[in-house]
């Protein structure tokens, strides 16, 4: 057997791939108390640590939060930040701003915070010489990586990023040069929603994918090329909804 | 039916995301030259488009480079920014960077570029009040999203970050203001190597992932749940290479 042959997809492994990116979602509201088995939490974990970083450099920490104590901690922080935030809305927006639930810190059995060392593999990092943040993004990636992975395995994910980073910081006893890119909030849930919170309260829409392709050049909507693709990407809509709707139906229009 | 049944996940399902994740590769060498068809292209920067974004503002624009003269121009810049990089490493080192190919600008048929325009949705983001950097972040998540999306589509992709930003600006005519976060080679490939090529040439070693984990605090490793998390951990690393075996002997040990 060929090492491409190995390294094909079927078409029901591409569809689960993209079932998992179209279904997922930041949840807030619905975590359930259940505690997540060792064995989800090691796989979840073990999908970040196989995310992309420059350089091969790793930048990446995991630290778990079950303690009630620090969790609290965190939620203060929140609070603090949230309370700050409402201030810089104004009219209707702070009135909507309000109404969301915009974290699950407390409910979720697992919080986690992903960290990116910035001096993990020296002070010369291959592939950083030039775009300096290239080691945050790897961190990024590794919780882009769990997320679909704890989708996969029917674990909601809620990112936090309205909380002060060195409280942050404080809370977790993380020195100050180790950035914390992302805290989660992890649990299985009731539900996953059809569409994203912020969408469904009408905060912002859901852009067209068309006005944001361009060609060769920036703000460059047409050539010889790109008619052929935008067809394509129009008819793709229906690829993103139908994985809300019930199994006999959706056998009919696969990816 | 309810919803949690819709949202379930098979183990078939799951292992398709986890193949994904644990085989998709940083490709510099093995492109080919085959166009893509415009429906996989769309597929996969549908994908992009359903990253998580920060307030939902979904700061993401999409150049697609096909033109041999704009690619020329980009790989200018890597050139230039190559050149000055490996006057940072020493001895040995500079050998075995000068021995690594880092980029397949010109072999990959399309090229694109991923972009954050941080002033999308207003002055006032929702979820970016405290944290800055959250839609710089969003974008790294469209570029992880489409990366895993090729990957199931058996295509490879190459991020290519050795090119100083403005000189990217340039060749794309994108404005001062937006900022361009990956510049990715796309394209099929002869195979996919089953490690990261950093890792094969001995640039880095893949780090313990037990080293990385922390419980409630930093550099605390063990606490009363520790134990059986660090074992699931050790035993999932067969799960890993479980992905570079051919399929009869794969079946065995699945997720």
């Amino acid at each position: 057997m060929g090492r491409e042959e190995i390294h094909e997809f079927s078409r029901l492994e591409r569809e689960a791939l993209y079932k998992t990116i179209f279904s997922r979602r930041d949840v807030r509201e619905q975590f359930k108390s259940d505690s997540i088995p060792e064995e989800v939490l090691s796989r979840i974990l073990t999908a970040a640590h196989h995310a992309p970083s420059v350089g091969f450099m790793q930048p990446w920490n995991f630290i778990l939060v079950i303690s009630e104590k620090v969790k609290q901690k965190v939620y203060d922080g929140f609070i603090k930040a949230h309370n700050k935030a409402t201030d810089l809305f104004e009219g209707k927006k702070r009135d909507a701003y309000q109404k969301l639930k915009l974290e699950g810190i407390l409910e979720s059995p697992v919080n986690l915070c992903i960290t990116c060392d910035r001096e993990r593999s020296g002070p010369v990092v291959l592939g950083r010489t030039s775009m300096k943040d290239m080691d945050l993004y790897s961190s990024v990636c590794a919780v882009q990586n769990l997320w679909l992975a704890a989708r996969a395995e029917g674990l909601g994910v809620g990112w936090v990023s309205i909380i002060e980073q060195d409280d942050l910081q404080d809370a977790l006893g993380i020195p100050r040069k180790i950035i914390p890119i992302a805290y989660l909030c992890i649990g299985y849930v009731s539900h996953f929603n059809p569409k994203p919170d912020l969408e469904s309260a009408d905060w912002l829409k859901r852009q067209n994918l068309n006005d944001l392709i361009y060609f060769d050049q920036w703000e460059q909507k047409h050539t010889e090329e790109s008619s052929a693709l935008r067809d394509a990407i129009e008819s793709n809509k229906k690829l993103v909804d139908q994985y809300f709707v019930p199994d006999k139906q959706k056998a009919k229009g696969a990816v």
